[in-house]
């Protein structure tokens, strides 16, 4: 008696061919079969007519609960931008944090999201509410020296943050190190960083190259460009995920191709605050990893990684509409999201975490004969049922470990 | 006895300010009240609580029956895309366009729009579904000089669908002109299609440098450029929907400006067929009215007006962050689209179509402390209810006037 069945959908395994009318069966947590019958019985069965099941999507990279600045710093160049972001996150109490982080596991949940790579402050809350929901994530500490602590009392308690909830929750909890970036971090604390991290095989995920400045203020601070002097100080390998390389140089691509390092793209993100197009086509043909990050709501507007995917695409084509394909930016969204998150899904076959999503195709916006491309230029809100770890969290659009209401109104706009 | 109230929602009127929990009195097709309270009475009555009440959205550029191409020819070089959907658009049978034209209504409605200008071929078909469904349109009946029929030919079998169908039902239905584009029709041609726009009162719907192909064509077939020749022939007006114009000198945007022509930005198809990005911020400087559009399917991939907007947006953001808001894009989608088609709609005060749309609030992809930039985030999946013209034509997301299954499964792929 497997734990759940899921019969009758349009698998989109991302691993090969799919299969029409096919079943999947979970046990505990995991896929344990996919094919087009089996004489397995199951407690649950979803019946998953007229769907789309595919692999739960991958947010390799935002700030969980920046939902609470959706929209309250719209329209300003970078440098305000921020000013006004950092300003209000100074204020905010664990108590927000947790609000905020309802409030952006419930969008996932909604739209398909199934595990993410986040970095912020009071992470313990955001540890909760991933513990709480049912969610699957990669949770690093956000670290600036120069603030609140000193770099030492910073470090060890990220090693404390670490050691707490690295693994929990049978292994849907895993932590990251989350040095901000080359710019806010000394060279020196970003050497203890790697020093930590590769004793505890844990992954590093840092901005790299969001901004222009940031290459100027690296060739000024270390006579080198960015990428150059992350890789002078051995920080760079297969254990690395490097939000929005945007000014990158082909040496720049060379050097992150030939370490392996994950790279995250954040097309709407960076798009919202005008810093630049990140050289997505190019790293792709260099065999760069490069998942998809909708970033923090604050620049992004939006957790759900449907429209990041459709952003992905188009940004891409502006320049050749060759350079980019749907299948690419959904299999940057699942495949290479599992690996920068080095997590056994993104796809879907046996041995893999049972995160899995159902998407309603008899809609409108789904009609073609070609099911990706239409897919693509959906939104999340075709996504019906949400299962992580082989838990249902959605079923048939409602909301099974949150009360969605109660989120919404309790939404923490007031410190603002 | 009005025939409909819409009460308790918070009104967007895009006419100055907003009303909390606010009424909506509709009689004959026409808003007749807008405020908090009133003692009227009505045979139908809708509660809009936790819903925003808005205009419907103004498709200002489409061609409807291209949904049937949605994902047909994606990823392909401008020219090798336009070869394949011409081979493709020639073996188009009125049957076709009709299953297309309900595919692309349905999707339409599902996302809120209440109105669009169409530009395609066998547009009786078009006409009468439009009619048929209670949307809100202006036709025009494609013109390429060269196919099918000889000119003149072409322009009587025009003028006869414009007495057809100009002012049908009621005024839901208007007409236009629609000669494809300069490149494509002679001069003496877009001549005589100016004097009978004139003579009838009638718009003109044209492409107007979608590529920078046509820009070098037109200098060498004219000595001039694009927007210069149609000066030239004195087409240029407050009568002129001139869709893309992404190729534009700063002394075009003057031209357009001083003779108040309407362009259409359409900044997906844009963006997937890679011909450029069109100058918007600085024609909204120079105060021209810029609506908004989709295109066709097969490039834009999508009808939802909320996706567009969400696009031009970010596309323009992209450049500087300060270029563009969510306010003005989605002015740009009601009072500019409305300005563009000459309806009284895009704004809700009394005497204006009731094209009403009300978009359910209670998601966590709108919450946020300021609406309509949280909006612009989500998608149409938030449009619950579709009025035009005081019909209800989708209510708490139950499509009224099409059977939603059988035009999903009649949409004629075959033919491709």
């Amino acid at each position: 008696m497997a734990d759940l069945i899921i019969r009758g959908g349009r698998i989109l395994t991302m691993n090969g061919t799919g299969i029409d009318e096919g079943v999947i069966v979970v046990d505990s947590g995991l896929i344990t079969f996919i094919g087009k019958n089996t004489d397995e019985r199951a407690d649950k069965v979803i019946d998953a007519k007229g769907c789309a099941v595919m692999p739960g999507l991958i947010n390799a990279h935002t700030h969980l609960p920046m939902t609470l600045f959706r929209g309250f710093a719209d329209d300003l160049s970078y440098g305000d931008w921020i000013k006004k972001i950092q300003a209000a996150e100074i204020k905010l109490t664990p108590a927000d944090v947790r609000s905020g982080a309802y409030l952006g596991i419930l969008e996932m949940i909604r739209s398909g999201t199934t595990a993410f790579a986040d970095m912020y402050v009071h992470m313990d809350e955001v540890a909760s509410v991933v513990k709480e929901t049912g969610m699957r994530a990669a949770l690093g500490y956000g670290m600036i020296e120069g603030i609140n602590e000193d770099s030492d009392s910073k470090l060890k308690s990220r090693v404390d943050f670490a050691r707490k909830w690295s693994g929990a929750e049978d292994g849907r909890i895993t932590t990251m190190y989350a040095p901000h970036s080359a710019a806010s971090c000394s060279k020196e604390f970003l050497v203890k960083v790697r020093e930590l991290a590769a004793g505890n095989n844990s992954r590093i995920h840092i901005h790299v190259l969001e901004t222009e400045d940031e290459l100027h203020l690296m060739k000024k601070r270390y006579g080198m460009c960015y990428v150059n002097f992350l890789n002078s100080i051995d920080l760079l390998g297969p254990d690395i995920l490097a939000a929005h390389c945007i000014w990158l140089s082909d040496d720049d691509i060379d050097i992150l191709s030939t370490k392996k390092v994950n790279v995250v793209h954040c097309p709407t993100s960076n798009m919202a605050l005008g810093v630049g197009i990140s050289p997505v086509p190019r790293m792709l043909e260099k065999g760069i990893n490069v998942a998809l990050g909708t970033d923090g709501a604050a620049s992004s507007g939006s957790l759900d990684m449907w429209n990041e995917m459709r952003m992905a695409l188009y940004l891409h084509k502006l320049k050749d509409p060759r350079s980019m394909t749907a299948s690419t930016v959904l299999g940057m969204a699942t495949v290479s999201g599992a690996r920068a998150l080095n997590i056994n899904a993104g796809v879907l076959k046996p041995g893999c975490f049972a995160d899995i999503i159902l998407v309603e195709l008899k809609k409108p916006q789904f009609t073609s004969p070609n099911i990706i491309p239409a897919l693509i230029r959906g939104c999340g809100c075709g996504v019906k049922t949400t299962i992580v770890n082989g838990k249902v969290l959605m079923e048939d659009y409602r909301v099974e470990v949150l009360d969605e209401d109660k989120v919404i109104e309790d939404t923490r706009h007031q410190t603002l």
